[in-house]
């Protein structure tokens, strides 16, 4: 290691050390915190962000990383170090292109934002949020303003997520992705009796999802001695460093299927931050490459393997064991087609397979005419129920379940593209991993993931931020994003399961 | 509030919230973090305990502090600016006179002790320990000089836990209580057959211990709004501020004791933590005054409350409840005797009230010695079992039951007489609150322990650390720092229970 190398990644590796200390409080806060704890944990958690954000931005950082930046630029192209210096050139970029004055402003808004939004629920009110966010939407593009972008203001909002990725490239994924889903929606909303989810509703003991949850993500390869399950309002995933990866989850009694597929989601968030490369620990090349790729890991687990015919084959005897009044007679095919029930509805949280995607276009093309000035915050509602009704055939009764359901607007815009590249890029490593293994889904249903496990180590994990999304797909895959693989599956899967 | 003030609090506020935050971590690490966050976890805490020392000892602070230590020199002495600045001034002086290096060989050198007393554990042969344990001795002479003392190096080290406390001082209190103590332990040592502990084991559902102990604790007072218990190896108590107070217990179910009294005694810190003054959050004066007046609050509530008869008046039938065939047969006079069963013992934390001061006296006599120079770090296990021998009786087979029992020694000497100033102040406080409250049995019998608990409030906790241990007992009881309610509360109880 250079002096220069190791002059940077001693900085890097102390910023590292108090943003994650600042994630294990983050963790507490949505896990055990009692209420009281709200006010002192709000000023840890700023003091914390404002120290690593001072840090990276100093003067003294930039010079290490110029004098790294000289001592790279003449090393040959596949030296690991370009890799380090592109993602760290990339977090100082963000840091200082954006003002601590601008960066303030965006934190008090998003608490006002966030009370305008409780307070609208609370109301089922759209209008009584709208004031707030249509200041979000003007900090957005003040953001989008000091960040710079390629040819619209939302370019740069997208880019903090998934690195690279344009409205344009946006609008086209999801164009594809609508042009083949609406139609097979409404097909399947026409024969929706021919599925029975039944199965999936009734009493299902805490303790017992509890235990069946761990057992599969056990079976998946998740390290408890790197890692644990916890509860929370809301499922989530953080990590600690690759030795300590956390996830949660949230079960309700009277379905199955919610806190199961939930800790298979997060189980597999938790196997790719688990799989990153120690070596580059505390640095931002040890990170994943972004929101989109690791949401891939996410909906692989949950949707291609969790979803599977190969994993019930298995997981079945188990699943019956944890709950044989409920499952004692379910067959396999059963529980395969009950997991994958398709249903036109309102929330996106609760969306299936095939609908998930047409909740995405909504929000990002409304964020989209957001930005370009095209739509006003308080026409949101309206233009809300006129996309749901094209692409899912329902619409909101009120604001509630429409376009107050989601917290992110209270944070800013930009982020939900990740979710349909994420649903995208699983299904073409997906398709990758079952040429490069070959008995797939044989190994699946005897319980043996670590093929699986291996290929994705291999192919995304252990690469950290080193590839791009595109490069990695490229090398993983053979090709960049595409929605082939993505379409075939879902139209094979559900054109089966509901005979079309 | 004046501009050099805000100056103050403001860079006394950050330091408080990087400190805070480093006590969630070191929560999280004793709780719930899985072994693989081990390496990671050390790391975070290192890098927050460097930013916060660095924030304290930086000229920058020390301007601010000088500019505030200016315009206080000409304010009214009560005015509270006085305590802030002496507070303030200790912590600051403590981190200038401790050189970076030293305090960086003091952790490397306890992570070193640590591993060689594991090590000395599983062969229980202090001999194993001795080297480390020399070195230590050797670098808290250092600290000692570094840190400078009124008489003598031993000084400095118990000045840093207990402000003003000396190794005259402490051998002193400590040879008062000897001279009554181990006679009086004698005497019961002959008479042991007289009390019968035997109905405080069997088994006792590791649940309805947890929520007993949670029971006993909110009929004091703890406030569950702000603050929770959770389990860990060895029983904590932490605080992220006056809104989140934690709470740890370990539970043994073949003996009721064990989690029960943990349990208060941990309520008992958890309820000073509660009540220190909110308006001085996150500044050194809003923190308790000493190890040892903190050890008082736990002591008190766990002893003074939790052994007396009128506490098993209100509290039997709860206890019954909760274990009908355990004690549904024991009367109020049964359960008294059996908590109260003295019996000289090898190890410290299992002691009762009256040989529990003994132990101490061993640990600092033989600190003192060590520091002295009089005795060295290899004849520690002879000296130990001649102490043991002289004031409770008992001598240890190996060191695993002697001298390498606590873990104390892996960091560093000094830090035991706070239990015993806990113990003896609990006893000054407690005689004052029966004074000022008349029917303080009575209440307690009642299960109404709100009026101790204000009294607690006015006379302690509210106060932070605006006087010292000295000044809140003169106002408190209208004495310093006295064993004479302590040894009549011993003595008094004693006899009557053992008929001496």
């Amino acid at each position: 290691m250079t002096d220069r190398l190791s002059a940077l990644t001693g900085r890097l590796e102390e910023i590292d050390d108090i943003q994650r200390a600042a994630a294990v409080l983050g963790w507490d806060q949505m896990t055990y915190m009692p209420q009281g704890g709200n006010a002192g944990r709000g000023e840890q958690l700023a003091a914390l962000a404002s120290l690593a954000h001072e840090r990276l931005v100093s003067p003294a950082f930039g010079d290490v990383l110029k004098a790294f930046a000289d001592e790279v630029a003449g090393a040959p192209a596949d030296d690991i170090r370009h890799a380090l210096l592109r993602t760290v050139q990339r977090a100082y970029d963000q840091a200082t292109k954006l003002p601590q004055e601008l960066v303030g402003r965006q934190m008090r808004l998003s608490a006002e934002a966030y009370e305008a939004w409780v307070a609208a629920r609370a109301a089922k009110d759209f209008t009584v949020f709208a004031p707030a966010f249509a200041k979000m939407v003007d900090l957005s593009r003040e953001i989008a303003e000091a960040l710079g972008y390629p040819e619209e203001p939302y370019d740069a909002l997208l880019d903090l997520s998934e690195p690279g990725m344009t409205a344009r490239a946006g609008l086209d994924l999801l164009g594809q992705l609508k042009a083949e889903l609406v139609p097979l929606v409404q097909a399947i909303a026409a024969h929706q009796e021919r599925v029975d989810r039944s199965i999936l509703y009734g009493q299902f003991a805490d303790e017992s999802q509890w235990r069946l949850g761990l057992e599969a993500i056990a079976a998946f390869g998740f390290d408890f001695s790197r890692g644990r399950q916890d509860r929370s309002i809301h499922p989530f995933t953080t990590s600690f460093g690759v030795g300590d990866v956390r996830i949660t989850t949230r079960i309700v009694e009277e379905s199955f299927a919610s806190a199961f597929f939930s800790t298979l989601h997060e189980g597999g968030h938790g196997l790719y931050e688990q799989g990153l490369p120690a070596e580059w620990a505390r640095t931002p090349l040890g990170q994943a490459i972004s929101s989109g790729v690791h949401e891939s890991q996410s909906r692989l687990w949950e949707n291609l393997v969790g979803r599977s015919r190969a994993f019930w084959r298995y997981f079945l005897p188990k699943a019956q064991a944890a709950f044989p009044v409920q499952f004692g007679h379910a067959s396999v095919e059963d529980m395969y087609r009950a997991v994958n029930y398709v249903e036109p509805s309102l929330i996106r949280v609760d969306a299936d397979e095939v609908t998930y995607n047409l909740h995405i276009a909504v929000r990002f093309e409304l964020e989209r005419a957001l930005m370009q000035g095209e739509l006003k915050a308080q026409d949101v509602p309206e233009a809300w129920r006129a996309k749901m009704q094209d692409y899912l055939g329902v619409t909101p009764p009120h604001d509630l379940v429409g376009a107050l359901q989601d917290i992110h607007w209270t944070g800013g815009l930009g982020g939900f593209i990740g979710y349909t590249v994420g649903n995208v890029v699983s299904a073409q490593v997906w398709e990758a991993a079952g040429r490069a293994l070959g008995d797939l889904p044989e190994r699946i249903a005897q319980g043996d993931f670590a093929p699986l496990l291996q290929f994705l180590r291999r192919e995304i994990h252990q690469l950290g931020s080193r590839e791009t999304t595109d490069g990695f797909l490229h090398k993983a895959t053979g090709e960049g994003l595409t929605t082939r693989p993505y379409l075939a599956y879902i139209k094979n899967k559900y054109s089966e399961i509901y005979g079309l």
